[in-house]
């Protein structure tokens, strides 16, 4: 039972339910008597941020990031507030860093200021220890709570994700029906997105019957050099691959000035792909193939998403959006 | 004559005389007067925007940007953000793309939401006609404003600029002296910092006796693509050149594409400078010298300007920091 529900049965508006709910006097007595019938006919109960129009709202929403120099999170932050603003909401932005420290402290700042939800952009805010997410979900109780590509099962917490495991498996299929069998994978972080990615490519090993060994797995820090220098060493240290994958296409860059730099022929003895899609992967030579995770469409739907809440609709609790896969120079399997 | 002076000369300290124009009841009479004698001595005036310590205030800066996934200014929001929260200063962002209209609405917005300043992150906000300035100058009236690598000479305007024409002149002075002759300038647009790096490359030309030739000077889309496809078609044209100068590092990248696929040899036969130093220029093999902008310092230096100002500090209207030079593989000349 939701907010559509009761307009179609009253045979009213949505705006006329909220106005309902909210008191608004702008409603005739008729149909606010139609109206609360049909919601005790249907046993609607509104979720609990379903308010009006700006009415005792700041309407400000608290966007958090850890670092909008990052260009994915610079462009979710982008889209956002674009988006935020089509709907007359102002954007409180926090760049958080990394620790979990500061985030809380952010956070509480920002419950603080009586934002009216806060949007917590990137997968870094999801905590791999569950006590660590506490403080989320306790604010989730007093305000609505938007992930744009993190997930957190909790009442009052709303998710927009990438379905970043079935795109990581897919894109490591493909290298596998290919002919390639030796895959390194490097990765940023063991944020959410970084766990389902990382899953979907062992998986993607195990279905084709090739072992998931743990020296073709390393994190590294989101650093083309860094990356391009942990290659070399692997490489040095006699480990063989004919394909890398990265959870981030700054570590596709680096496996790209690896090859060249060892005259290694891309695609032919090393395929990579990136992850993103973002402007890194078109500078370099080759271009990389990477993957195309949709930031804004992520951003608009968690906006919209977050403006039914405040409706008062009966909203999914999470959102998934399709990757997908952009061929550039660096594979060459056909799609 | 400013804060500073009286505190000096008063041998108290700034947070006193602070008080003092604030009315802080919380200073003894006896000091009171002496600060309110010294004022008087040396005829000193606070500046309208001086004001107490979070004394009816929103605590709450709007900060403007014309495209916050644009590398340079997502770092520039980023460092704001940072420096004005640990001044415990909220950020109100607003992504406003490049309309002036757009930017206008914007800024009428930030002024009802009685932020207490405005930060206009990036030089694109400094138009070349002078009566679309208009609205800034005024509102500079209300609450200051202060431009990140951008100039207005108005009162109530706070600058931090780059010397962008500096680092443009000297770069292609160094050009110049390692043999080049004909070198393309490739720019995006005709911000204030835009037209500065231009005519830093004319003058250099002009004082090394080389004629500055119009066909050598081209605007771009500030994207990599765009740049590329442009230098090929201008070399398809026939026109000869041994040196490649970006007012932006996307654009410098296409100038590295365009050359791989002529197979022109970099920086032999190909020199490329890049601008704002940004991980584009990391990319690409070989790696594009470029000119580091500064920004981290540019907006610390905003942030401590604003703090003056509200501190009734008597601050410049421009501050200038210097570029710097990054040498990398696209160069070949001794700095």
């Amino acid at each position: 039972m939701n907010i559509y529900d009761v307009s179609r049965r009253a045979g009213v508006s949505i705006a006329t339910v909220s106005r309902v709910l909210n008191g608004n006097p702008n409603v005739s007595e008729k149909t606010r008597s139609k109206v609360l019938a049909v919601m005790d006919e249907l046993e609607y109960t509104p979720n609990v941020f379903a308010r009006g129009l700006g009415l005792g709202t700041m309407k400000t929403i608290g966007i958090m990031c850890s670092d909008s120099s990052d260009p994915y999170l610079a462009g979710a932050i982008y889209h956002l507030e674009r988006q935020l603003r089509s709907h007359g909401y102002d954007s409180l932005l926090c760049c958080t860093g990394p620790s979990l420290e500061n985030k809380r402290t952010y956070f509480e700042l920002l419950l603080s200021k009586r934002v009216d939800a806060v949007i917590l952009a990137g997968s870094k805010f999801v905590e791999l220890i569950d006590k660590n997410n506490q403080y989320i979900m306790e604010a989730a109780k007093e305000l609505p709570i938007m992930l744009v590509n993190g997930y957190l099962n909790s009442p009052g917490i709303y998710s927009t994700v990438c379905n970043d495991y079935e795109a990581m498996y897919s894109a490591a299929a493909r290298l596998i029906n290919a002919g390639r069998r030796n895959i390194l994978y490097l990765y940023t972080s063991h944020s959410y997105s970084g766990l389902n990615k990382v899953e979907g490519y062992k998986n993607a090993l195990t279905d084709h019957n090739i072992p998931v060994r743990r020296e073709y797995i390393h994190q590294c820090a989101k650093d083309l050099n860094e990356s391009r220098k942990l290659i070399e060493k692997l490489s040095g240290l006699g480990l063989e691959f004919d394909a890398v994958m990265a959870s981030d296409d700054s570590l596709a860059v680096g496996a790209v000035k690896f090859a060249r730099e060892k005259n290694i022929k891309i695609p032919d003895q090393l395929a990579v792909i990136g992850y993103n899609n973002s402007i890194l992967s078109d500078c370099t030579d080759p271009e990389i193939s990477s993957i195309d995770t949709k930031v804004k469409q992520l951003c608009t739907i968690t906006v919209d998403t977050l403006m039914r809440v405040f409706d008062g609709g009966n909203v999914p609790a999470k959102t998934i959006v399709a990757a997908e896969f952009i061929q550039k120079q660096t594979t060459n399997f056909s799609i």
